[in-house]
């Protein structure tokens, strides 16, 4: 994938999710892969608006997080996208929302571990699910400002579950990721649906 | 109808649901029948963003699901839309969602059978109901991945109930339809619009 | 005013409302005056869509509701319209729209007659009251398909009741009204930003 | 800053705010500091429709309020914003929302004095604050139509409290601020996200 394309995929699935009140007032951020030897990701400066991304508004980025192109500055949760893109062989694209509905759920479902969502057709569109039967859980962590700490954490749980397609920081927001931006653009699209109808149900 | 036709008539109501939510992450699928003698339908392939269909996101299928037109994978659910198709006489379009409300109301009521929706003003807007003093039930059936199962399910449903406009699969979504396009996605709207009242009202 | 102004105002105000979910499916209706001498209306047709409202979703009707000028059905609610323009001397609009908030707000209110609203700052956006220590009452009655018998009902109402901006018909909708068009536009919002309000508050 | 821009940015944010239903019914105010030795501000006129301001729905007023440019009517709030530009060294934009959420809480939280937010990643979107771990309280305040008298309360309490980044008028809306007219609109999206959790959660 080009740097172009990648951008104005990105672009378009932000202003989606800015639209729907998912990365109100600057928060979120999306990373694309656009090679893997050398790592050559392409993610969201810090502190921008999502609801008309333009290409300064983005950064190329190495395996460590350098910045090779763009002026911004990189948000912190970089190393979070990278440890996912490490850890997660197929990894492509790594999409990080900050909804009310998940919001509340991670708050309720925390002395639990995860978020637990079964029986929902919806749960068809997570890559490689092929029934409503299935139960999906969404790890929660609790947040932290020590990015090394949650990495760490991040890198840990993926590494031992090959089986989830999203992780929650508490109170915070939802990381989740796919083979291409399109899937993880579906991924956001499908939990936060599941959320809103999981806290209601409540 | 033709073929042109459909398709943009089917896009331009699917990218409205999508704006207010309720085929989200690819979700839902949309057809239209062109012409019933020999049966032609136009119906969205399967895994397309009902956001923005284009052209290339429809096929064109006869009686048995068969692509006659088309590059993209029929959706499994093509086989519903087809016996609805054959057993209601005049039917000329299949509409299907996945709505938050019509999701928990589908849970809620599945022990009754049935989402029971009465004395609205906005039930006249399900073609042939000409009073609020009506009483519509959209029957709930449990949902499979069985589809020739859930197809025999509900032929047995339109065919000894005449009276009803939809049928929801549980935790899953609404199956609706009407003698044209404009009624079908009219049915959507009220059925939506109906069950976020029925399930707030609770 | 002229008709061409007055189909242009009320389409991009509907348009808004069909955007807010406030009326789904064809539903709700929209008039302004013309002249008053003789009675000249502009009105939406019967069972249009109101998100994208043409010349051709309206008719010229005289005070009896007599179609002059349009090629479309007259709703049955035209002449609720009629009964609120002559017994109220400066009115220029009415405004109709079936909302979920006001829906359920009826419903639950309709034993003590009327939805209250107290202590709100957003009443001030009510023609004539200056000040949030106001109290607003929407009569509620019962729905009915006997528009004569409604029609009646609502005239005993307004011709009673100088003081009040809005009436609801239980489980159908609101019809509220102003001097101008942008008048009854602001009812609308204002009132269905406060219904929300005082449902949820409950 | 210069007018034209003043005007343009604010008329974006505002159109999103209206989009989002903050600002139904001509409710809200907004305004941005141009110059301050003299103090210019330009602010939206009183009862103007927050979807579209165009240039002539803005004023240009002096620090005590008195109009320079401009043809609408300035709005009794007015003077909130002049104080808060006084006793805020740096405040360089005052916006102001009416919303659901916010209006639900401050009536819940007006016995206890205050909003308050705590543990959320979203409260790092307020200007100056570097951890969830942070306590935000947003001050509720009675409402009233004397100006005077509010606006030597709002006085009293920002200067008292330099840690707050907005005030709520009891049932009525938010008053929040920011360097800048981006910072102003960040803190508003910050604190309509964060109210609609809290709302929810309890």
């Amino acid at each position: 994938m080009d740097l172009k394309s990648a951008r104005s995929l990105i672009a378009e699935a932000a202003a989606g999710f800015y639209r729907r009140g998912w990365v109100l007032g600057t928060s979120g951020n999306f990373s694309a892969v656009l090679e893997r030897e050398p790592m050559r990701v392409c993610i969201t400066s810090s502190g921008k608006h999502k609801g008309e991304l333009s290409a300064d508004d983005f950064l190329l980025v190495d395996e460590r997080g350098s910045v090779l192109e763009g002026d911004g500055k990189p948000s912190a949760e970089t190393q979070i996208h990278l440890a996912l893109y490490e850890e997660i062989g197929n990894c492509g694209a790594v999409f990080h929302t900050h909804s009310v509905w998940g919001n509340l759920l991670s708050d309720r479902c925390s002395g639990e571990g995860a978020i637990v969502i079964e029986g929902q057709e919806m749960l068809k569109g997570l890559a490689g699910v092929k029934t409503h039967e299935h139960r999906e859980e969404v790890p929660v962590i609790e947040n932290s400002q020590d990015y090394d700490a949650l990495s760490g954490q991040i890198r840990e749980i993926v590494s031992a579950r090959s089986d989830i397609h999203g992780i929650y920081l508490r109170r915070h927001g939802l990381y989740t990721w796919g083979d291409t931006i399109e899937d993880a653009r579906r991924h956001i699209e499908i939990f936060e649906s599941l959320f809103e109808v999981t806290a209601r149900a409540r």
